[in-house]
């Protein structure tokens, strides 16, 4: 067994606090991780507080997680001690449904295996990166390559997944032009992918407080939601648009800037249903659409394209005593553009 | 100027009644067609009904036209009298847009010309196909071949390739699961094409009424939507749904039974906005989207992919005094499954 310091919560009204989890002893596939650095996730928040359901407690989230393998199971094979390694929002899936089989472990039929708060092959339920350890079968733990700093990776695991994934299935690339909803943690690494793979990058924000940012990461313009005009003078403008806003916004407004056979593509979504007029969509055969993470194979992809070019996210590094502070200042969308975790100060 | 018997409305609150029209003298890139059938569309009725829009009258409507070459323009290349032919729902596009080039005429950025309530390029407005002549511009004239008999080929022509364009675009074939919802004019010919494509069908019908056409038209099950079980039973099963239904319905419960990837792409709207959850979206990258007929090129496919598995639509031959009562019998689901309009009647 292997203990943790870690930050979780007891319950889901109390504020995050120190506390000790025990890790399993280490099976044959599985691979022992000194944590390093942990991102911070707007998810981590909805989960910790109960509001995507009823979670067990303690609960320690964290699913952007990297680090260095301290230890490995008799038949692990693909990581060795000392490795530079990844594990993002899942740990385990069937490996035997169609969508594990292709590789797209997270849509498994019979639910992959979250980083934190589910219930485990062995029974226990697992805990998150906020925590000096972590214990995960090999085939859910990425390489992380050299050429990218591990701080910077760390959001990588979540927020760069989610928006690499969408943009290489609907194809960004070079002659196309993608629209980036929303400047937060997942959206300025969705600038970053999409300027690297060629596209011709849109950002999208409420307002233009952070045009500095986008255009120096990748956008070449910039326009404010909250102005009437930008859905005038872009209409029919994106072949796509990811969408990471979490809020309800106006769907309709949005699928009209689409050009013929362009897609929307949701990647936050709030709870609540959004209206949707079908015309526009019939007119321009455009599509809306809904995605999530990316399946192991392509996590790994994806780090493999960011060293490639020279990509991680902008970060702020904090202390242990600071995570309950920066949840607050994620829910007021004060952080450019997202907070990692030094577990060094756990 | 070439007279033709027609059926047209003179305002949008009178019946169809005998009118004569005249057509241009032909151009040399025109054709002269001797229609012989004309299909009934639903929206012929929206459209003369002025229920899409202010029309001008007086009206003749009908977009699924066959006949027979009566006379070509000196400089036609492509048709030769006593050729048998049909005209869609367009008549002419800009033909030098990025889709027009592309062959994707029905998403022309200029406004194609559509077969009847539209300005010609000459000023004079479109009439279409309730009508023993009408005058097309070549490029937008397809062929019918001889093995499908030309009273069931006039409803191919916009119920046909409304419903082929998609199922093609959307990957109907072997191995995949097609739902077709609603077996009227448009839902009865996706059922046949998606079957001879090689794909199982399914019809997502509100009773069980037109249970055995559905069956003999290709389909190996046949759900009805007012019974919840369907519901259940069908979660996560089709690779695409076929939405011919006008009226408004409960989207999440169809992107329900959405396997993952899979698309439910709407060829019929009700004007207003409906309601749609982004979460069952994203958690299996399903997708909604819209489509319209088909382009030219795509469209004599369909013929002749009609002519190579002996698909023609079901349908009524009606005179044209009856024109009227088949409106009503439309509004009423009363036509199995299209009314084609014997044009030696009118």
């Amino acid at each position: 067994m292997y203990p943790a310091h870690a930050y979780g919560a007891t319950s889901a009204t109390s504020p995050l606090e120190p506390i000790t989890i025990k890790h399993r002893a280490l099976g044959p596939n599985d691979v022992l991780i000194d944590v390093k650095f942990c991102g911070i996730c707007h998810s981590d928040i909805h989960t910790v507080r109960g509001e995507w359901g009823p979670q067990p407690y303690p609960l320690v989230p964290g699913h952007e997680i990297v680090g260095i393998v301290a230890e490995t199971g008799s038949a692990v094979a693909r990581h060795s001690v000392g490795d530079r390694v990844g594990v993002g929002c899942m740990v385990n899936s069937c490996r035997t449904c169609t969508p594990c089989r292709a590789g797209q472990e997270q849509y498994c039929e019979n639910d992959c295996i979250l980083t934190y708060g589910s219930p485990d092959r062995d029974g226990t339920i697992t805990q998150g990166g906020y925590a000096t350890r972590v214990v995960v079968t090999e085939d859910f733990v990425v390489n992380v390559p050299d050429a990218i700093r591990l701080d910077e990776a760390a959001p990588l695991l979540c927020a760069g997944i989610t928006t690499y994934s969408p943009l290489r299935r609907w194809g960004a690339g070079p002659g196309k032009k993608v629209a980036v909803v929303g400047l937060g943690g997942l959206g300025h690494m969705a600038v970053k992918l999409a300027h690297a793979m060629g596209a011709e990058v849109t950002v999208l924000s409420q307002s233009l407080k952070k045009m500095d940012d986008g255009l120096r990461l990748g956008a070449t313009a910039y326009h404010a939601t909250s102005d009437p005009d930008t859905f005038i003078r872009l209409a029919g403008s994106f072949d796509l648009i990811v969408n990471t806003v979490s809020a309800p916004l106006d769907l309709d407004a949005y699928v009209a800037l689409l050009a013929l056979d362009g897609a929307m593509v949701n990647v936050g979504a709030p709870p609540q249903p959004m209206a949707l007029s079908m015309f526009p969509l019939i007119m321009r055969r455009r599509t809306v659409a809904g995605s999530t993470i990316g399946g192991i194979a392509e996590t790994q992809e994806m780090l493999d394209f960011c060293a490639r070019y020279r990509i991680g996210a902008e970060i702020e590094v904090i202390s242990a005593e600071k995570i309950n502070e920066s949840y607050e200042r994620i829910l007021a969308s004060d952080v450019r553009y997202r907070f990692v975790i030094d577990t060094t100060t756990l």
